[in-house]
């Protein structure tokens, strides 16, 4: 049996760091394991231009613990009002790595995202001409869908005919949760990517609402039914490069998730890698640990892979049930089975 | 258009009282409109026995305002040890007006309840000889089988067969959640009656999981998807004699609703009757509202009508967000909606 796993150093291709406390409480615990990571611009307000980009970036190298290797990836958030010289600026200084795509009203800090998708177009032409990626919160608004159809509804709604009307434009369609999203990546050749968290290859709806309510386990896009998650296991685990490692780790206090209105996300930054690893190891894919969480998001990216590595041991792992911060505790994601691997 | 409607004073079919500090604190705000209610026995212990429904109705009799009309349907918790003799004694004496399935683990306070449904076959068989009827709460518990599924897969896996062996039982499929259900109450001619509570009327999944996690919304069974609120509505607005008002009112406070793991329940009793004409008047049926809560409930347990009235006058209702008790704040169910009419 397998005692100890070395992989190149993985990289975290979706990551909430927020901003003040809450940034400099956090960021230790992803820098530990990840070398890069891609930073969601949803802070409030938003970061919509290069300008706020560079800032925040230096605000997130400035609360690096002293010795840490970690270069954070920055990006934009898309606006109907993004300037498509302002994004080609950034991304030609090597500041930003893609632009990310909510919907008006999708998820947290989402309101200032796009209503009317024509008036984007300029900005997307532009990345697919430069090779900008663009990363999507693949969720209608539309009260009148069911929330557990609302990713299916966007391919076909959205992201299909942004797909078709900007074809050289490269997307990643960021925490999928159905099969019908890991179908639509498979039936494309090139240019089309997804993130798949780690929750999301653990926890289905029961989760959530089985025996109680567990706001815990409450993210957007929300965990679908057991077969969803079976697809993204299979997707993940598979070898397929078009997959790769996007935790969405996103902190929130207690205090607000337990709310009459609970806020979504579930913090993974801390004990992702003991539980890739131990899903990898019951779906029988040590082997493609690597490529999900440190080979297939770079080549995607056109970066290299780092040249640092990470070794796993077959220990029982540690991890608290909650980090304490300036702003509250922030609870672990619990993923509800032994671990058996420590990073 | 009507300003005043007068109905036969109407019935609760299933009711949570809890007891002691909260049952002096919620059974005011039943007694307020409701002549009688069924008292769901899943207190801690459960109400088990003859003897025990007793001493439970005398508690509920002790803590009734004073001038207060109105009288608790005693029912038994269905146990694998529960006595035929001790059920048919309590009812022949005029204590009991049912008894309650609950699959073992199914919801709250539940944990004795039944798992090997062979193991009361007597009692039911005894049931039916005596035309006591039995109150089911449709969810299998196979952690296995979807959330959203377990109420349909009930009716295939538990309910069905145990009609089939018991064909003289008289069931009511307590608190119905979807268009299975309702379709399998219009499919029997006889013996089958299911009750629909307030909240399934007024709310669909996406008001727990869009835009935020909303532990207030969420009871067991859970709320399904619109086109099943919608063929809820169609059942109790359509005068169908087989379908009445079960408000399944449970009061949780606000601390043990909002907690990693919160109580399944919406607590309705205050505001129910306002929020059910606001319904009927919104799907043209205000003529039905009576036979929903008022006659049909009676004419399937074999009891007489409520002598007295209730009258609706259409003025803008006001309800506190929450009711104060000793054990803390429990929050009104709010319906999300403006209302019209006064009770």
């Amino acid at each position: 049996m397998t005692q100890t796993l070395t992989i190149r150093r993985p990289d975290d291709w979706h990551l909430h760091l927020r901003d003040g406390d809450m940034l400099r409480s956090v960021l230790p615990h992803t820098a530990t394991h990840f070398a890069r990571a891609i930073i969601m611009p949803n802070l409030v307000p938003p970061v919509v231009t290069g300008a706020q980009a560079a800032a925040y970036r230096d605000r997130i190298l400035a609360a690096l613990p002293e010795g840490a290797d970690f270069t954070p990836l920055m990006t934009l958030y898309l606006t109907e009002d993004t300037d498509p010289a302002d994004v080609a600026a950034a991304h030609a200084s090597g500041l930003i790595h893609a632009v990310k795509l909510y919907p008006a009203g999708a998820t947290t800090n989402s309101a200032s995202g796009v209503a009317d998708f024509a008036r984007v177009a300029p900005v997307l032409d532009k990345m697919a001409e430069i090779g900008l990626p663009l990363c999507t919160h693949g969720e209608v608004t539309d009260a009148t869908v069911d929330i557990f159809d609302r990713e299916a509804v966007f391919i076909d709604r959205v992201l299909d005919p942004i797909r078709k009307a900007h074809p050289a434009l490269r997307v990643i369609m960021e925490h999928i949760t159905t099969a019908e999203a890991a179908a639509y990546v498979q039936s494309a050749p090139e240019g089309l990517a997804a993130t798949i968290t780690t929750h999301h290859l653990v926890i289905n709806r029961n989760h959530i609402l089985a025996g109680g309510i567990k706001p815990h386990y409450y993210c957007l896009p929300v965990a679908k039914r057991e077969t969803h998650r079976l697809a993204l296991r299979a997707a993940a685990t598979s070898g397929d490069a078009r997959f790769f490692l996007g935790t969405d780790s996103a902190p929130h206090t207690d205090a607000n998730k337990l709310l009459p209105c609970g806020c979504a996300g579930c913090f993974t930054a801390p004990n992702t890698m003991s539980i890739l690893a131990e899903v990898f190891e019951q779906d029988g894919a040590l082997d493609k640990l690597e490529g999900f969480t440190s080979l297939n998001g770079p080549a995607f990216y056109g970066l290299p892979a780092n040249e640092g590595t990470l070794t796993l041991v077959r220990e029982t792992p540690e991890f608290p049930t909650h980090i304490d911060t300036p702003d509250g505790p922030v609870t672990v994601f619990d993923p509800a089975m032994p671990l058996h691997w420590t990073a």
